[in-house]
């Protein structure tokens, strides 16, 4: 059995009373998705419906991106797997630090990945000009990128995009834009990429690249236990082998209901008041790290990314939470962190003042 | 999107009342599984187990195979998908007619298939010695077999396993042996092939081939829309890459938690009434069928196959039992059977007696 590297391994620490180092909303999960799922296990006797109908069509309905450019998976992390399994790149691109099932999905099929080391001392943010020319050097298949992303929190912002995008499309690069954690921002940027994804087509040159927006059910609705991610791909013909090349019934029953609930009305409220509660726990949290001697990146996520003031091998914070019953995510299994990295989530208001006030003692 | 060739397609069509297409238990979900599934929604906010430790700990502690040659994955079709895409053999042998999935997995990773053709004057039952002809010409890396078979229900004879086991192991082929019907046999025989397997390692000889026993929940338990099977596999080294090249959260929650309450004592008596109302019902079907002049072919697993006495053209009793808002398995799209043949799964007494009903007045 595999060495376990990602947060919320409650299995392995049955005394975890609190667990910070999962990044789900800090409300949990919602009522209406709630009772979607367990009405749904009645049905679960049959076969999940192969092609997703309703949700699919609730979610064209929401986003305006046509039936036909989507696909639904068994969490975004399946996706990830059976996209680059599929096409197989030569050579990819990948930020870090980043999520790691990137690099594993990409060594899988023998990819050579170039590193694209993000620096500390610019709060872990792209320098797009850097970027841009590092891709020309390297010039790969495939590049991922997440935003905000993890561990980090940080953002792209909307003109570098524009530029990573119009670089693709001219150098037929297929672009994984994960944008999991999206639904975390205000209103008004919670949609991400959609645009840019929609207009993909105008002007589109001949071997342009593509954009596969990769999304995500577990986190803005807490419930990564029924696994339920989706994307959309510009390219259809790539869809199609993605679908040809897997079983039919990735996507459980469980999975298929919660998620066409969470798409409800409903979700306004909801949404709302979790990106209110993210706004101010995350101050309230970064303010906390900060006055107790961490450095806290900053984040536009659900999470925040921090340093330890101990020196490496003194760093201890994991093991001094986790003796008090808390999880939080040590971040020296990520490229270019170590121990003295650590992420956690944001939680309820009670339970960040547990956590600072737990903190305040350690020396 | 794809087309969809399976039955239980109860999707695309919403007026089906009764669905004899889906190779399901006839007594449906137990309750002690429906409710370990619906409790479990509530610890769903988290990520599930990557290493299914309750559940992989109580199946070993069933079968007596180790913990660490065994494998989860979402659904039987998940792990003969993950299987295949890692081994990416040059050459496979199934048998034909047999489950489209093995099929479907080897295209896609542009596999040479020799498809060994039973013969409907041999009710499709292995011929043996015409099968290991069979593979001392084609000289596959890899084979599918599947007792009881689907969909003709046919079972590999104890005495010709034995001989395919030793073959595999003499000339390095990796067997699947797709077992996922086996529960409904009687409870002597429905062990299957768990002592070969655990005799696999004794006199192995170097090179020597493998052994992959496919298992699943879906049928016996039927919480198919749960997405849970499983593989014993005789290289622990394969099972490695298989989790190593894979999401590590592949099994949702709900899924460990029926699964694990699946294993409980509840299941004994669930089971003994299982193959009782099985071989009892099969044989009310078989006996009906004949009457009305459709050939049946002998099946030991919860369905059979029969063909209609009508000639090619005239045979539309899928449509006929749509009309009435019943759905069967029209199997003309499994190679070398066309459209006279059909698959229904055996239901519970009341409904097999509305099918023979309804099948009186088709003509």
């Amino acid at each position: 059995m595999m060495e376990y590297g990602h947060g919320g391994d409650i299995y392995r620490n049955r005394n975890v009373e609190l667990d910070f180092s999962v990044n789900v909303n800090p409300l949990g999960m919602p009522n209406f998705v709630w009772e979607a799922a367990q009405r749904s296990i009645a049905f679960c006797t049959g076969y999940p419906d192969s092609s997703c109908e309703n949700l699919r069509g609730r979610l064209s309905e929401l986003t305006g991106v046509p039936e036909d450019q989507m696909i639904f998976g068994n969490g975004a992390a399946e996706l990830i797997f059976r996209l680059v399994q599929e096409v197989r790149p030569k050579k990819a691109v990948i930020p870090a630090p980043s999520f790691a099932e990137y690099e594993t999905a990409l060594r899988s099929c023998g990819t050579e990945i170039a590193f694209f080391y993000l620096k500390e001392a610019e709060s872990f943010f792209l320098n797009i000009s850097e970027f841009l020319d590092f891709l020309r050097a390297e010039q790969p298949e495939i590049i991922f990128l997440c935003t905000p992303a993890n561990p980090t929190g940080a953002m792209i912002r909307q003109a570098d995009l524009s530029k990573i995008l119009d670089y693709c499309r001219k150098h037929g690069i297929l672009l994984v834009l994960d944008e999991c954690f999206v639904e975390f921002l205000d209103e008004k940027r919670s949609c991400g990429c959609i645009r840019e994804f929609l207009d993909w087509e105008t002007g589109r040159p001949e071997h342009g690249g593509d954009l596969f927006l990769l999304r995500a059910f577990t986190k803005t609705y807490a419930m990564a236990g029924l696994r339920l991610g989706y994307g959309f791909c510009t390219s259809r013909e790539l869809l199609d082998r993605l679908e040809t090349n897997w079983q039919p019934w990735s996507v459980s029953i469980p999975a298929q209901e919660a998620g066409y609930a969470a798409l409800s009305e409903e979700r306004i409220p909801f949404l709302k008041k979790m990106r209110e509660t993210v706004v101010k726990e995350r101050q309230y949290l970064s303010d906390g790290l900060t006055k107790a001697g961490f450095t806290v990146f900053h984040s536009d996520a659900n999470f925040l990314l921090f340093k330890d003031f101990k020196t490496g091998q003194e760093s201890w914070l994991y093991e001094y939470f986790l003796e008090r019953g808390i999880l939080i995510r040590s971040c020296r299994n990520y490229r270019l962190l170590d121990r003295r990295f650590y992420r956690i989530c944001v939680r309820s208001h009670e339970e960040n003042r547990e956590f600072l006030e737990i903190l305040k003692d350690y020396r």
